[in-house]
């Protein structure tokens, strides 16, 4: 299998730390956005939604989305597991993976994409408005997970998940995306410390 | 169990069609939006995130988020699978439930939240122009859609799925959203008319 991967976007960093997690390793092959390869004829034919990242399987099978691939290689290798453990542990995994990434990432990508003077050629129209409005609800969302993490060790519950990789992700997009995280968030900032000294936190 | 649903609203459909899929039947409490209920304290305690819809187990866990809902009862009772079978077969569905998802309802929620003048007071600030901006989006998905299901006959392959609850309730909320759906779509409208001839196909 071959993973079609862009070192310096978010989504494909989801399923590296993912990899990692799992102590997996599949072979890559960067993509360049900045030269724009994703919308050239052959990647458009693997994924007609022009993104990063893409896993090929070795019969030419082929799986888009970031979230869609860490499951496929947590039904390879359920262990150890990543997006929860029976049935009521793999709905809190996905309601808290999808809180964050709707609540935090989407806004942070939002504030990023409609602001950035490098993005004006990709996201059409650009609205510097909307950029301004996606902050104060994500700056909202980082301090109800302060809350929720004064109550335990990880997004979900006591164990590591993918929604504390998408989280993780997104708390470093804030920079690009300029939102400053308050100083007061203690746990957040405990957690943050915590995840990032996981041997997995690859760039 | 209890299920706090809407009836009017988009994503407690998707669960209200989810369920009858499966056959199954579980006690619903209906949240009235349009009354505010869900930003009372009652409510807020049960999600924070004030949105409906939310499955309240017996013993008082609370799981959020319509698709982590989906997951749950999927884990309960497996058959007819609506999340994909095998590793490829559900990461083919969560691929596709992520498409549809983030290309047509996503711009489609934007477009009536940003321009419906019933949304004033939730959606702040509306903004008008990005409200226009996700039509044409919405639209193009929609034309990338009709070319796949050429192919095949649901929108991840030859069984239903959830990728087609969320793409059929997306749909039908392209009117309220104001998108005109091109009628030169052959292969579209043959696949919505085969959905919304399942007796799943709720209101």
């Amino acid at each position: 299998m071959k993973l079609y991967d862009t070192a310096l976007a978010v989504n494909p960093r989801r399923v590296r730390i993912f990899l990692a997690e799992k102590g997996m390793d599949v072979p890559r092959v960067e993509v360049d956005l900045a030269n724009l390869i994703h919308h050239g004829v052959e990647f458009t034919a693997l994924n007609p939604m022009q993104r990063t990242p893409v896993l090929v399987l070795d019969d030419g099978s082929v799986i888009a989305e970031s979230v869609a691939i860490c499951r496929y290689f947590e039904e390879l290798q359920p262990e150890p597991n990543l997006l929860g453990e029976g049935a009521l542990g793999k709905a809190r995994v996905e309601m808290w993976q999808r809180r964050v990434e709707f609540q935090l990432l989407l806004p942070a990508m939002n504030a990023f994409r409609h602001s950035h003077p490098g993005m004006k050629k990709r996201e059409i129209p650009q609205i510097p408005e909307f950029a301004e409005a996606n902050k104060p609800k994500a700056v909202e969302f980082l301090r109800f997970l302060d809350g929720e993490l004064g109550n335990r060790t990880f997004i979900a519950g006591e164990n590591f998940s993918i929604a504390d990789i998408t989280a993780f992700v997104a708390t470093d997009f804030l920079k690009p995306a300029r939102i400053a995280i308050p100083s007061d968030l203690i746990h957040l900032h405990d957690w943050y410390a915590r995840v990032s000294a996981r041997p997995s936190a690859v760039p």
